[in-house]
């Protein structure tokens, strides 16, 4: 993020986030706040995150070589962390913007041994404390957060649309479990005497799919699945599994939560079986504010292309801003069927070029 | 199986089997052929097999202490190998009987490299595979072949019946296979577009469970599921199983075959996933020789006892008698709900005497 695009201040926070700043007309206006992450994961692809870092900088560039100035400064982060790929923490950037950078996180080690803290000084960062704390944001001096990211999911690609609405960051709860039944003899155990526990774990995931697919934008998910020590000639004793549950908006999301508890209690109940439970994950969903959704949708249809509004089912830097300031997001199709995290992710020229005119919209629809 | 009980002839055989004469009035007349197994799996119980050698060998006690003797020999086999736990192959006792020991096996070896003729020659045994071929039976000299065990399942426990008459020992058909789907993220994959391997296994296993539930006396089983490298944020991309189908006839069990086989297909093409399915073990029913039967059923009667027919879920000995002669099983009731291939399998000594009296009985009904 150079100066050569034209941004008038960049450095490296405490955390590794480079920032830019392009000076609005006025040094004392408002900031609008947009940017993404730098890192990907393991084996990832080149446009997961680093797409809502360029995007803006060829919009610097193009109003500094136009001489242009916005009502408002236009301050752009690129997010050292996002994925929680090295330690157990993630949102490390973003999450430090919003006073969530958790100082006891310095101590933890990858899987080398080497701590954040050592980590963090051999790139050459302060890791000082006061330092990563400053880093907050005044919600009050920014209009808002914005966000331009690849779908990572199948949607658009699908429906042959370059753009996509975000109307929501989807709440999340997840889950690991286990259903206990009796073991016993495939052969000498009548079907209306046993006690298969993934039987029961086999009800519970036809029942998300059901559930999930009968309200929108909701999705359910059984990732992991398996009889521990199984024989083929064995009815399972025990059977683990995850639960993903995911929905636009908090109420769905909670809602999805007890009817998928109350089913696994039902089927467990009929069954005379056991089960345990614990909730490993609870993220609140992020509705776009209502202004800045309005002002992506109006920047798309200035470019003559079909609205779609649709959730984001993936976590993005918007959700961590989004518990300090009004954030709303773009999403852009990815080739080869959304997919993502993956060296297969792509893009095309001409929809990075739409990305940045509905970008350039945007700000003139703020100014 | 000592000459104390009052057998004739006692010896081993080429395989390990413990053979024991009891002379008829005439040496000249048929053998009744009777046993069962004195090995039992790895941490399993005392029971499984050793009563139906023990048994008989009661009932030549008593008919030696009152000098009786019958009109046909009883011959009472103590297979020395049944389960297949330490070589892969089952039946080695019993097949011998039957010309089924196959002479490639002498070669196999165990975890730790012993083959088995050099486990064979180890226990003094001479493993000439002249000797061991030696060991099949001229049907034409046999009455048939009756087998005494422990049901290893809940029925008799929980019908409070100590004997069960065997009406079939169950068919089988075994299978290992994988469903193959599109990984996913489990966030942004919409409910209708994903190809979840594991939701079709899971379609496949109720399927087979109301399946197998619909026709008398036969099972169906999942013993084997899992999804590989599962995560709990990815819609599985994969998931393995294992199918374990039996039914008291080969056409109940090739019916229930083709359903299931039908099921998976039909699943997998709406889903648009793919499958792979390897068959891995088929065993034919053995169903009990009508007038063996019907002598097991009058020998229980005999006792005042309630008749009840029932199928043989687990695979005996008998099943490999069945090849060459007829035969008939009985069950005697397991404690603790019938519990078996497990230390707590248990019986009580007032069922053991009822089974005695029904063996004393049988060879009367046969005199």
């Amino acid at each position: 993020m150079s100066h050569d695009c034209g941004f008038d201040e960049v450095h490296i926070d405490a955390v590794g986030n480079v920032v830019g700043l392009y000076h609005g007309q006025n040094t004392h206006a408002k900031r609008l706040l947009t940017g993404s992450h730098y890192d990907t994961v393991r084996n990832g692809g080149k446009y997961d995150g680093r797409l809502g870092i360029l995007v803006p900088m060829a919009c610097v560039r193009s109003l500094h070589q136009a001489g242009k100035r916005l009502p408002f400064t236009l301050e752009v982060v690129a997010f050292a962390e996002e994925e929680g790929q090295r330690y157990h923490a993630t949102f490390l950037g973003s999450g430090a913007l919003v006073g969530q950078f958790d100082l006891a996180w310095l101590e933890q080690c990858d899987d080398r041994g080497v701590s954040m803290l050592k980590a963090m000084q051999d790139a050459g960062l302060p890791a000082i404390p006061t330092a990563i704390e400053g880093l907050k944001r005044d919600a009050q001096q920014y209009l808002g957060f914005v966000e331009v990211h690849i779908e990572q999911g199948p949607v658009l690609c699908e429906m042959d649309l370059p753009l996509g609405i975000v109307s929501s960051i989807n709440g999340n709860a997840r889950y690991v479990g286990e259903v206990i039944g009796m073991a016993s003899h495939a052969g000498t155990t009548p079907m209306d005497r046993r006690r298969d526990a993934s039987a029961a774990v086999a009800e519970l995931l036809l029942y998300i799919e059901q559930r999930a697919a009968s309200v929108a934008d909701v999705v359910g998910t059984v990732g992991m699945l398996h009889v521990p020590s199984g024989s083929i000639n064995v009815v399972p004793g025990r059977c683990q599994f995850s639960l993903d549950l995911r929905a636009t908006t908090d109420a769905d999301r909670d809602s999805l939560v007890v009817d998928v508890l109350a089913q696994l209690k039902h089927i467990c109940d009929r069954r005379a079986l056991q089960f345990t439970l614990e909730r490993t994950v609870t993220a609140s969903a992020a509705p776009s504010d209502a202004n800045l959704q309005l002002r992506w949708e109006m920047a798309v249809q200035k470019l003559n292309l079909p609205l779609h509004r649709m959730p984001s089912g993936a976590g993005h830097d918007a959700m961590k801003l989004h518990e300090a300031m009004p954030q709303a997001m773009l999403f852009l199709r990815g080739g080869n069927g959304g997919i993502s995290h993956n060296p297969l992710e792509t893009i095309t020229n001409d929809d990075a070029q739409l990305c940045v005119d509905a970008f350039m919209n945007f700000l003139e629809l703020s100014s």
